[in-house]
């Protein structure tokens, strides 16, 4: 089971690089197993093709790892303060994407202006507030899962399954790593098209709200009649 | 026939994939076949390189499938849309392709800028307008093709081959699959540079009439001088 | 001799793919032998990998081929006319490549931002004037050479081997095809990069003349200094 | 030794172009090796899939190479102008890549924006000054060492290990040449994605110290955190 996890994790961090997600080591995808609350995540600073399921770390929920392990992602706590508020979510990624951190650097929420967005993302890409001084100094990767939770109150992060931190970078999530990683693939594209649409027009509006619900309703929930049943 | 038909559809939706016009399963290509009026097209939500040619789906005009098929591209009521009303075209193929989907996004259309847009599109490329609340409630998907076709009132769609579809993304059709793909990369090149060329200058106008002529008629219709004869 | 031109053509029109600077058929590479006058160019409309050398056509300068040639590129005639008037130029290359059709299609020259400039053009990058409606009409492609030579009045061509033809795209050229491959590859570059730097600064000047001379008389001419001699 | 001085020199340089930095022969990586004060560097002008470790040319700090070396990069001046200078460094990196050569062209910082600049440049990426015209007529190499040295004189060049030459492009340094070039990779992505923030908001403001000192402390100096130990 748990060699399972660790196997799916190792592949989906790999797919980071094909998927020209990330340079060198920046980024990271865990996953959790729910029935006996362990965390499988990447090491830290290991690059992704010396990556074997072996080096994956497992921890519990407060972040204890077994003896001998490897130092998981500095952003451990940050993963860890979303699947103990997140409860439906099964895996998580973060990059440095190109344009979804330019969205995140300019602390501007990406603007649902189509329907590639729709069909993924049911709103809006929420950024959140910058930290204060304190937050920065203490627990600063267990504060910004903590400020990607504040901003998430009134938003399912299912329906939304991603978030840009304000100055850093996006984080994605889903049921499954892969799909962790599909979110972070896609989140990539519709921020470079944004990008695009606001050069052409720096006003252009969100489509409607019909329009953004016949689109990821049409892919998601029980009415969805999108693929093959 | 038909098998050659499903056979050409299945490589012309493999190419999207190998041009970059398509992330995961984001496009699909059509085909008619005239005389008996069959529509082969891409199945729902399969990956490309899942695809082979038993797997496209064959129907009527109406949209009505062969027992035991898979269900096809949630599209499949625009492309019939556009068949009943475009008798000259024997393909279809849409994309969510980066920089035609931005213009789509900006509901903008590509003014003709230069001679490679002439070369294949006689005019700008057009479009859409919105669709109203009860038109996306209600049989969105033909009503996508019904303001496609809407839009072409005062237009040859084989000369201008490509519509955008606001909020939306790119059609692009020719008389074969092949063509209408190659009409798909051509649209994506003038998109990214019609997009540069306003970042330079704003107000730039299109090209003038002659220009315009000149180019689409050295390669088209009965005095095209381009090409081997 | 005309054998090795035109295996050498040949290969300068597949280098064309190699560097992404065309999309199908969309580009062509010439040279002439200039003890023969005759100029070997790309038949028109093949695609770059079902080119060999026999498919290559060879003319004279006054346009005339060989009986039983393929149709030469419909853009013949304006390279024959900078062959008759730039007389130390030894090939000519012609795309639609992204960045400098965008300058093309603004009607704008490409000012000198920066020493990768300045290494290879020594001064702004042209633009032609706009054809005239007469002009279009008839012997157009002759006419587009007519106004490249007319804007190269109190220029050397060899020391700004390359022009951006208004609306359309550039040209480039240099005493072989290897190297007027080279000028079209790094065109492309420079013209990626001013877009850039009008985008942070849009009334960035171009550099002094004494860093022009300086880069461009560094890898040029008698007191050059790059390079192994 | 000098033998796996040129050999990592050799690797290095071919890694410019593995990493998409550098057209045809544009750009250099040097190291030196302080006990014998012997500098190896890219011979000026050699393909970079023609280079061998035997190519690579040794100096000594005034620039007196061993008879029948190759003639050294053009830029040689300016790398040993930069190593009597930065005491603590053992490898520079140049290249023309088009983001950081885009920000040097409009002769302008690149403000940190964001935490994937702030884990590896300790600041904004300062640009140099512009060289006078007498500075460019004599001793121009070394004289573009000059102005980055004094560029630097209140700066940390191994906190800052990149600078932009107005004009030209960047200049980046490290401990060894595989780190000089990875912060090279590194200067093009926050070159790109700064230039995207300043489109979304051109009033953009850096990140605050705290968050600044955060991250690039958490990689940098005895209480860095990340990675293995």
């Amino acid at each position: 089971m748990l060699d399972e996890l660790r196997k799916t994790v190792c592949n989906a961090n790999k797919e980071l690089q094909k998927q020209n997600l990330v340079l060198y080591s920046f980024g990271n995808v865990s996953a959790i197993d729910r029935n006996s609350n362990t965390v499988a995540i990447k090491p830290s600073g290991v690059p992704y093709d010396q990556l074997t399921p072996d080096k994956i770390v497992l921890l519990d929920l407060d972040g204890n790892a077994a003896e001998g392990s490897l130092n998981p992602s500095s952003d451990t706590p940050t993963h860890l303060e979303l699947y103990r508020n997140f409860r439906d979510i099964g895996a998580i990624c973060h990059t440095h994407s190109s344009y979804a951190t330019i969205w995140a650097q300019a602390c501007t929420e990406i603007p649902c202006f189509g329907t590639t967005h729709a069909d993924n993302f049911f709103g809006p890409v929420p950024v959140t507030k910058q930290l204060s001084k304190n937050q920065i100094e203490d627990n600063y990767e267990l504060n910004t899962g903590r400020i990607i939770v504040e901003r998430f109150r009134k938003i399912n992060p299912l329906q939304t399954p991603a978030v840009l931190v304000a100055n850093h970078g996006p984080f994605t999530w889903a049921e499954t790593p892969q799909k962790a990683v599909k979110n972070a693939v896609i989140l990539e594209e519709i921020a470079k098209t944004a990008l695009g649409t606001i050069t052409i027009n720096p006003k252009q509006k969100q489509i409607d709200n019909t329009l953004l619900e016949k689109h990821f309703l049409r892919k998601h929930g029980k009415n969805s009649y999108y693929g093959q049943k």
